[in-house]
């Protein structure tokens, strides 16, 4: 109990833990709950390193594109939200009205940066955000929503050029995804002009567009019969019209291929709107050509994507669940087993990874409240779904066994008398060098204790002092681990202590656990 | 209106904006508030560069010591806050009641912390955690508290050997600070069970104990006279014991000096805590020493700290306000101009920047409070107040002028037929090997906005095509802000074009601009 290693949560603890406490508070007298609250966990261990690497690529992904990142509080003013989510709204956490103002969880990154852009009189900037946000869903049992999820977004503000800050933002989609060493997704595209302009030519009254767009909308999960009826039951259109918007619904190929066919389509012509979104499109396939990237390009009518702000290209990059990682399934059947219903869902390795979309009205509508007229910044923008980022890169059994959940690179040690002010003396000295040592909390240590606090730290090097080497001013220095290969290690003086573990592990190639990983991660 | 450059937030609108928007919304027609709730802000431009490097080079000191990271949810359940902040309970925000489960904000990272050692079953960790808190306080116009702000805490949990983790702390608290550039500090330390000791042998009944603590607590910012009249009038105790008390709490020095001046009053050591505590003091020089920390400390009888779940050692570091950065009284000045008081008050380069102490029962209180008994996992831990630290490092002009708020380091130009794709096909090549750099968002980019594009990105380099190189598949690369040594550049074959772009990046030694001015502030 008393190893000075860094951590012995039980590998488990973290996921599992809220359920079962939830289950032993019921016994206690005092029946206190020991748990995090619904829908949320606390994250450490070796998953908190590989977030941290997702989050790292992310950052860098953003940087490399101009962005920079701003940090907005993670309350907003209760009117700011109210509105933008449509149906989704009653999903808003609030805070208790203690006096004062009334405040609520951020929903998303989207609307707070908006709210940023227009309160700061902002002209243009691309801006990225990783942070956490909240909807207060009822984590089903079969679908593992979290009511506390990070968002990773990178936005692009201000007035530009048709289609080019647009097709920046798909090629960063697929560098962000392919430097995660996600191979296997595709990216539908559509068009919001030219969506709406199929509802109306196919006799859509204007009113019901967006209630048909998300009929549409469900074209990923259910069949056209299921969405039809919905349509026709529900929504109050006519078998015909039903029909004229399935025959263009169900379309999809290449954006030039695609743009050529719509093109020549005289009827959507016929609407303004839907003609510009087809140009659109056309000056698009030029620039994912440019880019290379209109291989993972797919232009499908059917992609409707939910929020109402949204106003021209819209995306989402999806996953194949053929191609699910290796050992997905195992996962799953291990969470289910144990009861964990959330984190089994984590593991079906599909699905929407990351969407986004241009939204031009947004940033206008807070300024315009304030009283600013004639304000328009256009914006577009990408949201990484990181969680699901996390599930898919968690399940490769290559990546998760190299990682280790600290940055210990030596471990100090001493035979004899204990010898703790020089085992600290030397720690100081290699803090100073910016080197990650440890060594056990003990006065008087002994030997098997510190061997064993040495493995579990899984420092790749040890600095061992005994009698005779504090006697001559002298340490060893030795690599850890090695088995067979095991040497004697190499004597140094003291005051050259740093230099030399240094030199070690140079040689051994040891790094820092979230570099490691970032290198494995882009290299695959 | 239409560059390219990444950001133009003007200077002021980050701290100001608040304010300033609130007044404008009076106006409004719809009586719109765009701004941030109280006592929250937006971060963002080099402010958000600088708390980046803070952060850095804090997690690296962490991990330095084996610290692991742990990130907990933002909100936990209402009645693990319960009873453990005393008075400053009603600060606690609460969510509102929407069904289900009570939650609160965290006011802390350390009781979350205890609730996840104690719900995992951990027996032993160091965590650090640097993560938002909140706190409903009233942002005083003189006192310029937040009602959301950062915490970085770094703890020991476990059963170690006596001020073993402890003097770690220490040494972590010298080595955060004078890593950061902050080297006129000292470190006030005390011992809970000496303290109490003294109350109790001054005659304090236990019931008293915590309240007349508390008043002793005042002494950094009231004269002994006025705690004494706090402790006669207020909290009934006679002029004798008052002045017993007095003549403790006076007392400060190294802790050698203290412990042995203690070490040798018959009175004090009659209480058994007391002696214990002197005992450990004793044991506190001897690590301190070894770990070269002992000239910032100071045993200080006056030191209390609020927080009623410390059990032992106590500390916090302090500034020197006669020693208050170069530029502090101007950029207080400024900010009280433009009305922005809570700025205003950052600015005062004095008080508390670093604060912690062991705490050995919280866990087990959470244990307990779950039916199981028995468990001891004491902790010690430090706490750095970083936005106190941002204000001393804001404050240093060197500092500030050197940071930029974007990592740009190539602008891409093109002079004639605009090139659009070909500028594309370059800017991805740069990407994919992980070279920052942007152009105009423009189709036919005329000579003069891309400059300015250039002057704004901040970018050394720029890469410029023409009709010329366009025709022979070359390259121009060209450093950028020379003046007068401007020269015609390099002309080098497309495909060239990273690795001469990186060579030339060497040579300026350009890198990205965290950990430039991480380097800055370490080297100072």
């Amino acid at each position: 109990m008393s190893q000075a290693t860094n951590t012995s949560v039980p590998p488990a603890a973290t996921a599992a833990a809220a359920p079962n406490a939830s289950k032993k508070s019921k016994k206690s007298k005092d029946n206190f709950q020991l748990k995090t609250p619904k829908g949320t966990k606390d994250w450490s261990g070796k998953d908190m390193i590989l977030r941290e690497s997702i989050f790292n690529s992310l950052s860098s992904l953003f940087k490399r594109h101009g962005g920079v990142t701003i940090d907005t509080p993670v309350f907003e003013l209760t009117e700011i939200l109210t509105g933008k989510y449509g149906e989704d709204s009653k999903l808003i956490y609030n805070l208790q009205d203690q006096g004062g103002e009334l405040a609520s969880l951020r929903y998303d990154l989207t609307v707070p940066f908006a709210r940023f852009v227009a309160m700061n009189n902002v002209q243009n900037i691309k801006r990225y955000h990783i942070a956490k946000v909240y909807r207060r869903d009822q984590p089903a049992m079969t679908k593992g929503r979290m009511r506390e999820f990070y968002q990773c977004d990178f936005d692009v503000a201000g007035q530009y050029d048709t289609m080019v800050p647009d097709s920046e933002i798909l090629a960063i989609l697929v560098e962000g995804l392919t430097g995660l060493g996600i191979k296997e997704f595709k990216i539908k595209i559509n068009h919001r002009k030219v969506l709406d302009g199929i509802f109306k030519v196919c006799g859509v009254k204007d009113e019901d567009v967006r209630k048909i767009s998300s009929a549409v909308d469900k074209l990923d999960k259910s069949p056209w019969e299921a969405v039809k009826k919905e349509m026709v039951e529900e929504k109050g259109q006519t078998e015909e019209v039903a029909e004229k918007i399935g025959s263009y619904v169900k379309l999809n190929g290449s954006i030039s291929e695609m743009a050529e066919k719509l093109g020549a389509d005289e009827l959507l012509l016929s609407d303004p709107s839907a003609k510009e979104g087809i140009e659109e499109m056309k000056i698009l396939a030029e620039y994912t050509a440019a880019f290379d990237i209109h291989q993972y390009l797919s232009f499908d009518l059917s992609l409707a994507r939910g929020l109402d702000y949204y106003t021209g290209l819209i995306y989402e990059a999806v996953t194949d669940a053929s191609k699910a990682p290796e050992n997905a399934q195992e996962l799953k059947k291990k969470a289910s087993k144990k009861g964990d219903v959330e984190d089994a869902s984590e593991y079906v390795g599909v699905g929407s990874i990351a969407a986004g979309g241009r939204y031009d009205n947004l940033v206008n509508m807070f300024a315009s409240a304030t009283g600013k007229k004639n304000v328009s910044i256009p914006c577009v923008g990408i949201s990484f779904g990181v969680e699901r980022i996390f599930s898919l890169m968690k399940a490769r059994n290559d990546l998760m066994d190299k990682i280790r959940s600290n940055s210990t690179q030596v471990y100090i040690m001493a035979f004899g008398d204990g010898y703790l002010s020089e085992r600290m003396k030397i720690a100081k000295e290699l803090w100073a060098n910016g080197i990650e040592c440890e060594y056990l909390y003990k006065a008087k240590a002994k030997t098997r204790p510190q061997f064993t606090g040495a493995e579990r730290s899984g420092a790749p090097v040890a600095v061992i002092i005994g009698k005779d080497e504090v006697a001559s001013g002298k340490v060893r220095i030795k690599k850890l681990n090695q088995g067979e290969d095991a040497d004697e290690g190499e004597l140094v003086d003291l005051k050259d202590v740093a230099t030399a573990v240094k030199s070690l592990l140079t040689k051994l190639n040891a790094g820092s656990s979230v570099d490691e990983i970032a290198a494995m991660i882009k290299g695959l």
